[in-house]
């Protein structure tokens, strides 16, 4: 291509700036006006984690920034729709959902990630990527006592494992492990859901994700 | 949870709407102002698609309009790590791009693709799963003639192709299939870079993704 400066006359957007190469992440937070991050929920079936991501969602576009659900619903039947429940499926399912969080961070926006996530090596991948990226990754560990959970039983997933019909469910067949240093512990069998958003906003507050008043 | 209102006093952001449940694609459109769209940029190495994609992401960025670029950089390194080139793997390898711009597009962003993505099958496979979703697919078809992609060889791959040190290169000796119907072609080879990228924005406004007035 030529670089022939701006384009003449008849141009509808003159307030672009023509300066070309690579925007840096840098750059493109400061031109947004805020930080990205990724804000990586774990937790039993029936925590609440897809409650508070959903909350936090509509939190943070309420205030116009960008912030994004990855959860089953949109992951499962797209990106990772070639995964089965193998255990590498399960670990490759977990490194892909970082990576595109990961991106989510890179672009500015906020990556709200719903998954049970039960392994610790698998979180410690996935922050390993964000810190070697200079991103902020936040572990919140959404916590209620298993008693609470299976009594929730949104999804009547603990009736089926307990029931032998579904095998190596979090919590009943297959163990979760519990988040050693995470940046947040939530207790979903004591506090509102309002109140839950509030503590994860004060921290993405911190971070500068909530915009640096550009 | 409890889903006991708003919280009391001490709260550092009263502006926060508290309803809860999912946040539809349209709510996070009307909330953020804008609509989100995938601009998928093809054509032979060479012709311009990396450039092309770094100035429409400096332009949007600079209206605030988050925009990303996904390109080799960011993920041949992260989340395609794990694939390599056999024909299985270039397939999966731009099926999953196709998710994750489909995830920037849909969170309200406007994901930038710039791989030479030479088959039609691939980029068809990709349109389609915008269109079950909904989601703008605008196909920009970054055209050059072979030999002005030769001569440019920024990378010095045509000469590494030519030499038989590469083998299965795009236009040496794999075909590219030009796209049928894309939403645009432009011509490197005939217009600058600000001029391609003017005729790219003008048909995102069209689409409602430079802003909605909202």
């Amino acid at each position: 291509m030529s670089r022939s400066g701006p384009p003449a006359g008849g141009s509808k957007s003159t307030n672009v700036t023509w300066q070309l190469g690579l925007v840096s992440r840098d750059e493109r937070w400061h031109l947004l006006g805020r930080n990205g991050a990724t804000v990586w929920l774990t937790g039993l079936s029936g925590a609440g984690k897809s409650t508070l991501a959903a909350a936090l969602e509509r939190a943070l576009v309420s205030r116009r920034l960008p912030a994004y659900r990855l959860d089953g619903d949109n992951i499962r039947h797209g990106l990772n729709a070639n995964l089965g429940f193998s255990a590498e499926d399960r670990h490759e399912n977990i490194r892909r959902i970082g990576e595109v969080a990961r991106l989510f961070a890179d672009s500015g926006a906020v990556a709200l990630t719903a998954f049970i996530s039960p392994y610790r090596v698998d979180r410690d991948v996935v922050r390993a990527t964000h810190v070697e990226a200079e991103l902020s990754f936040i572990e919140v560990f959404v916590d209620a006592p298993l008693e609470v959970c299976e009594q929730r039983d949104p999804k009547g997933l603990y009736k089926k494992a307990r029931a032998g019909v579904i095998k190596g469910f979090t919590g009943v067949d297959d163990p979760y492990e519990p988040p050693e240093a995470p940046e947040l512990v939530v207790h979903t069998d004591r506090d509102s859901v309002e109140a839950c958003v509030e503590q994860v906003l004060d921290l993405l507050g911190q971070r500068g994700v909530l915009g640096n008043g550009n």
